[in-house]
């Protein structure tokens, strides 16, 4: 399948993110009411838990208190802390760029397999992303089913679900919207790494398909992988291979959507600002939701 | 002098971002006309120039193209590229925290140096800060002056300056404002990071407590420290004294500003969310100018 | 305690390996017989276990075999692979320098602390310390008890086991030497960092006093830090403190030595090299046992 | 060429260190006289030069005598430093294993390019050498010119010129030596990296074919790549390709020899034993010659 491929040329490398105009960002800065400011990211928080396999966060001061405290050398009156981190791009709250995932020798919109070397990607890299300010829908599926959060078993998440629930929150998903759908994933699991990287629930290849297909811009889950994923049931992430390569639909992975559910809110102002990373995979985010 | 310390209690870590109401996000979202997004930040390239002293920006590949052309296992059909930084937290356009600069042993609001320790700072880090949605103001002092850029030498900036180039591009500064000044520096030294980090031209400390006064919520320049810095001339960082650790303003340093000038715009809404490392000094960021 | 403290000098650095001279080497050498070369250093392997709240080691590659399957530039016919570490210097079998440890606010030979700021040590660092060729002891405890291993409990070695262990195996410890202590811990371990850096059999501070008197100019084991470590039992680190700070005796940590008591041997030619960082705090290291 | 290729069998993956015997080891160890301990290793200085493309050293501190004096936690009464570095494996003073160089998707002894992969070198890596222990053997090209330091147009040095070296000194080649080039340049270039990575004195590709003839276990230089190296004149790697690829010969590059030199002494036991990073492509090293 090459959902969107070609559909904003051949050289395209951002993807659905192009639906969104001047107008609907305008109609959605309309949706201010309040002015409350919610952030939906993580604390990125150094050795918090990663995949199997990534690398840990790490937070060094290159300059620090101590320093001064035992005779640090001052400029004129000012002291200075500074500091560094080895960080994975795909840690706590963060947004997939667009050459994250591929089958077939094939990246989004055709794009070659061979501009994904060790240097960093040539092709559809998170610097090549860009901002995205659109209207946020959140879908609250655990409200829907009238739970705290779903389960990784019965997890999976279908159209019809996704359809339902907006229709009883009284929303209708349009194109160039940032949809986020929320599990209650991230929240039941707290602390614990190990559950919440061992599975999850999520969307399933459906609804993938049935979002792309209203042109929605970006979607984004309150778990590791917006996908279902059922240790020994599922295979492969075909969700990702969807919406990412086929569709170009970046994914917004482990965003914390439990109080933006408390306000009330299902549609907002949606705003996030990637790192422009050259040739980077994706990059940690604190998105935002104006209310 | 300890100009906003106590004003949001003996606990704040936030500083002036406090001023920012929710009234008056609403009221900046109602700037917004066309609704084109500028991004004022800078491509994160690995090896760009960093300051004296500081990490240079490093970007490795965990996995990549090349390894499935040899022979790299796939999962169902998925392919993925993963990748991981060594990052300065002050590299490229970014925030500084209130910790990043402090004198006589005490940061904003009184916290003690003693928090600023090899793990990170447990008061005023950049975790601290959160989001900032406001309203953003340019000033625009090099076409004020009618050049490409100031120069390092007479290229301080007074109030008196800012004042005319506020009247002249018929703005008004006032509470809660995120102020942009564009000094062309930036633009002007290109890739030439030796000239860029060699001094600057940027705003005085009369300057700074003049903003401080006018309670700004932010302060930005496209420049390395926002403050003018002429080698053998000036000593130490009293701007980042005054506004940091005084006036709990935070700094935007680096911020791309030429594209947003020639928009003809002085007033937009603005974004930036930094990455909420835990007891970081700094975030790398992409702000958003959205017109 | 000041144990070794000015006996070289009041700028000494070095310590207990400054007891090694010329002929001591070459008498050392002089051990060697069938020219075995054994290591005693663990493998480096990505992602192995680490004591807590140390960075994890992780391996990057720059350059690979995949970036020429898919088109990386060949310089004439030669292709490269070249690679990074983000490495704990007290990753593995490591050597720590003598400011590793102290107390009181003085290091090694009344060192200050103040000398071991954000940018590394200026005193005492593993920059300072050289390379180590003597006579090797090696004191196998394990086989002495008749057991495999050690266990945490009950695994205290005192002076006197130490010095019947000697005697048993027909040799006498003097001035210079590495001496070795074998509490079989790293074996039974295996691949269970959990149960390794959970506490440990090793020596008590009796026993390093007596080592120190008996002018060693290294302690080894393995196990993570020397010294028997029982959790809720024992406190802090003596050992350390006697050896590094005390009497200026550098330690070899989860050192390699199954093979070598395999080998029947208790004297050869040992020697360690351990990278010189500047103002590095330890090595990660191979040393070895020359038969 | 596939020079040693299948000699020590076709899986292979040490090349030839292989050379060298237990009764070598012991009649280089015959060698030592003085007993005095040379260290051939640069200092790794934190931001020291490195070829262009390489990442930096960089060195933090994870505790540090300055968290103690502002409060730090103390066990029982110890005080601890720990540090980290981002380091590549090429910095300073290297031994570059087999897989670092290859041409024609085939390594040292036929192992496929394949096995290159982000995750490391599963052939032919640093793991797979191990220490070296041999008869060092000093050829100070530089003395036998009469020069300091030999240029770089006019520094290629070939086959003869070795020889006629090697005789004026009184040393013959053996199988199993560890052959050390000396050409001054390291000491003459001193700290200015862009002078020393800029091209090479250095042995050229006969002098690389007449070595591994000889049977030399090892080759090291005082250079940053072993080969005469001339801008705008030479092209690609060849004395790389013959000794690692075709003959399995591991260099030692940046090797600091000019004290070695002066001692007079031409025969040694050397001893360079190399961190055993599983899948890594080099070592940083402080190699030993024991006079």
């Amino acid at each position: 399948m090459t959902g969107n491929w070609n559909r904003w040329g051949p050289e395209d490398e951002r993807g659905a993110p192009n639906l969104v105009t001047g107008a609907m960002v305008a109609a959605a800065a309309g949706l201010v009411q309040t002015g409350r400011v919610l952030s939906l990211g993580q604390l990125l928080d150094p050795g918090m838990p990663v995949s199997e396999g990534r690398t840990e966060l790490s937070h060094y001061m290159e300059r620090d208190g101590g320093d001064y405290a035992i005779g640090g050398r001052v400029m004129g009156r000012s002291r200075f802390s500074d500091d560094v981190v080895v960080m994975g791009m795909h840690t706590g709250t963060h947004i997939d760029a667009l050459v994250h995932v591929w089958y077939d020798e094939e990246l989004y919109n055709g794009h070659p397999q061979s501009s994904v070397r060790s240097r960093g990607a040539s092709r559809c890299g998170i610097d090549k992303l860009g901002p995205i300010v659109a209207r946020g829908v959140l879908l609250d599926v655990a409200a829907h089913r009238g739970v705290d959060a779903l389960a990784v078993e019965g997890g999976a998440i279908g159209p019809g679900e996704l359809q339902a629930c907006a229709e009883s929150q009284g929303v209708a998903l349009g194109a160039g919207d940032v949809v986020l759908v929320r599990t209650g994933w991230l929240g039941a699991c707290g602390d614990d790494g190990e559950r919440f990287f061992g599975g999850e629930p999520g969307i399933d290849v459906d609804a993938a398909r049935w979002l792309a297909e209203r042109d929605v811009a970006v979607v984004g889950c309150d778990n590791y992988a917006v996908e279902t994923i059922v240790p020994g049931v599922t295979a492969g992430f075909p969700v990702h291979e969807v919406l990412l390569r086929d569709c170009g639909v970046p994914l917004i992975e482990s965003v914390v959507l439990d109080e933006l559910a408390a306000s009330g809110r299902h549609e907002f102002l949606f705003v996030v600002s990637p790192l422009p990373l050259r040739g980077g995979t994706a990059s940690p985010v604190a998105p935002l939701a104006i209310l």
